[in-house]
């Protein structure tokens, strides 16, 4: 298929992406608690990859939101993130990662983090371009784009507060 | 000063920290574009040093918010992060980072992209402990705590909506 | 379940770890082509990942065999790993790693390498401990841990074939 | 020289390439040992600068066999890597790796592992190219040629082997 | 600004470069001290930074010079680097890098090391090009740039005996 | 040997060290040259290796002197680093290490860079202690000594002539 083609929408668990990191020294604190831009390192690469699965184009990171750290994640643990994409626009498209850890040595897992990252899909020429439609397959993820969409508003709403809020400090 | 003795306030000039970083191919993808992994790695930690500067703690990511990428990052161009604490709670603090990209051969800054991440801080047992209160000094200071109150409300309302959403789907 | 309890056996799908990677310029050379050092680093962890899920125990590398790469893999390219638990010894097991690279512009998929790690499992003194037995579900179970059976042969007779010819050298 | 003219044969002793490396806790596990990637990353590095010397040609992996981690390396620990080419074919060539791990109080060495890497050189247009022959010095290089050769006999026949289970499996 | 124009003089604060590091279990021994190497690797990078902002041009290392390890630094520290420029030759400049370490749970700051790099600025054609005068704004500056002068007549005595020594010895 | 014994002299050729690293793209700036401070990064641990071997001691880097860059080293060129102790004192030893950049097509093989590393070796309490001396075999290891001597006493006069130019400017 060449590049300039359009492309048919897919269903999310078509572009979904799995990686699995092994949480070294390296990655961790003296204390040996990942640092949270390791793991913010490692979701967008995740996230990054399921949305040029999804769009077939090079994607650059536009936004990042609701990142929320539930639990630490220690040294020696297993970092299983799950990535896929939530909600298209025109030409941006967000995915979700959740984020657990694994205890190596029960099987023990937990729900450490979720992260919402907003791509922008790059045409040929560098512009943005568009992005297949997303098609839902079960009530799962009509949830997750619905959630999308309510961080939409929540951020247009911020975003309109701040603007507000600038004006008034500035008169 | 012992590090269990009650910390006085400070204002958010006296912890704030910079960062510059220069962007090397390493942190790019193959197009000479910073991965916004690689960026939000750096915001976290210039973050975390202004955090613990003001609790004089051990600090643990607990959330990233709003985080928008304005303009890319090329190879080759200084990254400047500027972090100020914005606002303090009972065991959490909420730390903006400003980030510019300096084109070193012409001195071009552009302002590349702001990220606001919060921090909770331990006690010496590991437990969230009281952060010193933040001391306001300029009109500046006061719209970056409101603007920290806004972001905190809409995370909440965003909590509220998710649970929403969530329990309407299992019903 | 305590760390000192007999594990009860299960199927290799159970242990079964996948990663995904972005290949960027660090992990490759000038022309744009993985170090094979570098995949190699990925599927150590990788299996080294399958290992300790299916054996809950501390695992180490005790040897690599029969790693052939078969086409190479590209900056910006998708890397997959899959890795499986082949077969089972007294206190050693065999992971093997099947490697594709995929194009993320077109979907397109090239099978990469195959490698075979040997890991054996220490117990808590740290000396090698007992694994618990492997559970075969399919014939394609069958089929990896016969032909692991045939790489157990050729490498005892390969190790064979060595001390012969050093005790020509000697002599 | 230029890059096109035939090169003259020449003796292993004049390509090998000796590395010594200190193991930082950035390469190894929470116990303090090496990982068995990392060390299967500078073993390719080493093999490649010695395969790179013989053949003055830009070489890629092709295959990696035979690794057997004899003894642990620890944090702290010299790395000493050793590399020969050991045999050579039309257009691939063996290089064998020999790894001790030395420690710095005392000077004890012990003998780690060792490794075999074969290499496919590239000419100009990226396709494989000739290799200069091997030009045996001593009875050790003879040795080391002959163990290349049977190495290299175990290969075909795990191969074939592995060729025919999966034919068996198929029918 | 053309890149091909004659710059304008400015004073070293016009182009000092400050950096913070947080040092990492990976950037230090295990006995939690930070590797030399890791620390000059922070301040060449940061020298580099201020000699671009000076000289508005690709810039190369040159030397290395008079590098005081006073106290070390330790895992969990704030790593301070305060780059400027110090003289400016005709292609050639030094920059003067502070070092300090900052506790963070009580905000003691020792000074760790002093450095002093310079750097050779590329014209377009890739051969040293004119840097732009530094002008002296406080006496601080007169004094930097006097030390500068009294480690450059060092350097060219040291050269010089160096030279007479290798004479001597051939002889 | 027990650590706590004096240790008898060696030559300075009993404890040098020889490093081989390939120049990767992640070692270097975007058009292709290594960075000063990646470089002094391997001089250091090579330098360190040697240092180690010697007193068979921990060591600490103290200071590092004279570094001349004389040759650029390029993306895809080998690097080769020799260390040797060039001259001991009571607690601390000056280690010189020689780089040559080697192109891997051709063999050709340039110098550099000179650097110079003195360390001061650490007893079991952590304080400087003692270091056997260094028996010198040939000419060319007294020039070497010789050549420490004068870095020595170019070092005090730099010291010297530095503590009387801070003198004057508090006058």
């Amino acid at each position: 298929m060449s590049q300039a083609e359009p492309q048919k929408g897919q269903a999310p668990s078509a572009s979904a992406v799995e990686m699995n990191e092994l949480l070294l020294p390296t990655h961790a604190n003296s204390l040996g608690n990942a640092f949270g831009g390791q793991i913010m390192a490692w979701v967008d690469i995740c996230a990054a990859m399921a949305a040029q699965r999804h769009a077939r184009r090079i994607v650059v990171t536009a936004a990042i939101d609701a990142v929320s750290f539930i639990a630490p994640i220690r040294v020696g643990q297993l970092v299983n993130l799950q990535a896929k994409v939530n909600a298209v626009g025109r030409t941006s498209m967000e995915v979700g990662v959740r984020v657990e850890a694994e205890e190596p040595l029960t099987g023990e897992r937990v729900h450490a983090l979720d992260a919402y990252v907003t791509f922008v899909a790059l045409g040929p020429s560098g512009r943005p371009t568009g992005i297949p439609p997303l098609i839902m397959e079960s009530a799962e993820d009509e949830l997750r784009r619905a959630e999308a969409q309510v961080r939409r508003e929540k951020r247009l709403e911020l975003a309109e507060a701040h603007k507000r809020l600038r004006q008034d400090h500035r008169d």
